[in-house]
């Protein structure tokens, strides 16, 4: 693929805008057809509770399976019309069919989850399901680079040598990357705040696989983690609650104050004494901390303990004080950007104190 | 995959025999889903109008990918662990990919249908769509199987020759065919009268799919259309009213009579006047032959006309005379068979008045 990568990646981004511009156009237009599939939620930081369409990653998926199929013969239209290739490269092929396989997988269950409310046990075994063409797509591909060097070449380079050709791996994602961010830029700027539109479990899964197969198949599945800071340390934050140490609502979004039209954290209240000895020490530590907000008290069934749900959002509430939902939500961009930029530099700068890059 | 292929058909039946229990176990226990998500319809052909769960076809379609998404390694093991490859097979694997994912596609679009009532332009586009992963495959698999003679060849072989090498096409079919006959099963068993669940669009598109999927990559697309008889003649049958010639009702079921239990021709009933030239000459024409039941009257809007549906489930009707649902379901299943019967004795029989085989 590397040949003339340009004018692939060009044809990809043409395909791209267009799906912007199709996400932008579509989402409004099937408005009805998912309030009539009472496929609806409620805004609960709003005032007013009118239904807003959920599960609209579907919209935004459907249209990146369309680019992408539509791009398909793009990046070896050199092997028939100009014979450029000395045989058909069946392995770069399968890469890209196999990872619309698993996004296209991942999709339909996002959406069957979307409208089926699926339980936790299915929720954990269709996503692996989805993952194992994936993986034995990497395992055909990548298992084994590793060629035996024919006898007469072994003085000069060894008994084994690793071709590990990774050059075309960053046009490969590229290749998803593009659509993905055009189709979710139409996605956002329609659940942008006021919320016109809900995303939905569809859009969660889409956009995890998405990232698995860049990582995975791009080879670079431990730098892309590093783009997961916020998310990871919202994961660690929340842990106590996760397992149920600390009781954990269904919901744990921010509270709506309707007087100041601001929004304040949200607390977890249950009985003092219903609290495991685990959970009683775990309390102590974050108050001691300072990370958690805990209260504690009396009413009319006795002695009572709350603290703020524990995650990211309530987190910066706590930080800065009840704030505007508008205001909120850019400064959690703003923690997405900055945790990418400490991303970039462990990757670019902090990795030469280990290697010589 | 020629070399021991009864191994991977052996582990294919047997994760197939897993699917079928799986399918009937799952399709009850989802019950409270499908309705919940108000995904259900009422047996326009009984007296009680219970709602009955549809779209379960996304359930069948969800454990054959399961099965299949398990069986991908299989027919490759020799590879892997024996090394008997000369090189990884890339073409077959992405045979096996490629068709998965026009397959699961479908499943995805078929599933969005039933729940979001798509229009016909959006049923038209998507499956096209889906479609194009298969016949990027086919093409690079199969469009060129001819290659040029090396030179001291050429006087034994002539200029060129064509590999076509088919003889694992039936193999390949049978990977698809076999879980797709049991996990059918399992919702047939379900579905079969009186129908406790119906099978959606979801199974229709499914069904399509994989069946075009063996029968174009197994290269028998024409005699699968043998096989097809029976829609054939009901969608030649329909034409006046698909087009619109003939007044078209939005469900054309036969109609059940109350008092005697059994299922009676369903009418089209409109004002003689409002119909076409050529909407009058195809009902003289037919009225002539005998193939459609038409009837003339006056009542207070003045005069009308109407002729049964013209669906081959009416037809069987006009011929034999109310029945009940039970044993016309029966007939219609025999008729399918009588006609596969059929297309067998075209394929194996007939040609050998064309050809030598």
């Amino acid at each position: 693929m590397a040949a003339a990568p340009a004018v692939p990646l060009l044809i990809n981004l043409g395909g791209s805008l267009l799906g912007f511009v199709a996400t932008l156009a579509l989402i409004p237009a099937f408005k009805d057809h998912f309030l009539a599939a009472r496929l609806f939620g409620e805004d609960l930081n709003k005032a007013s509770r009118r239904p807003v369409p959920e599960a609209q990653g579907v919209i935004s998926g459907a249209v990146f399976l369309i680019i992408l199929f539509c791009f398909i013969p793009v990046p070896f239209l050199r092997c028939f019309v100009e014979e450029q290739c000395a045989a058909f490269p069946h392995d770069e092929f399968v890469e890209l069919i196999g990872s619309l396989l698993a996004i296209c997988c991942m999709i339909f269950l996002g959406f069957a989850d979307d409208v089926l409310n699926l339980r936790w046990r299915h929720k954990l075994l269709l996503p692996t399901m989805a993952s194992l063409p994936l993986l034995m797509v990497y395992f055909t591909n990548f298992g084994n680079t590793t060629i035996v060097v024919p006898k007469p070449f072994r003085l000069l380079l060894g008994m084994h040598l690793d071709l590990g050709d990774y050059r075309d791996d960053h046009i490969f994602s590229l290749y998803f990357m593009i659509p993905f961010f055009f189709t979710t830029l139409g996605l956002f700027y329609h659940n942008w705040y006021p919320s016109r539109v809900f995303v939905g479990d569809t859009f969660c899964y889409f956009a995890g696989m998405t990232f698995a197969v860049v990582g995975i198949l791009g080879h670079f599945s431990k730098t892309m983690l590093l783009f997961f800071i916020p998310q990871l340390l919202n994961f660690l934050y929340s842990l106590p609650q996760l397992f149920h140490v600390i009781p954990c609502p269904r919901h744990r979004l921010p509270r709506l104050n309707p007087s100041t039209g601001k929004l304040e954290m949200s607390y977890s209240k249950f009985k003092t004494k219903s609290l495991s000895a685990l959970g009683t020490n775990i309390l102590k530590a974050v108050k001691i901390l300072h990370i958690v907000d805990v209260r504690s008290g009396t009413d009319e069934d006795g002695e009572y303990t709350e603290c703020n749900n524990m995650t990211l959002i309530n987190f910066v509430i706590k930080l800065i004080g009840p704030t505007h939902e508008r205001n909120l939500t850019l400064l959690l961009l703003l923690i997405q950007v900055l945790g990418s930029m400490i991303a970039f530099s462990i990757r670019y700068q902090l990795v030469r104190l280990f290697y010589d890059v």
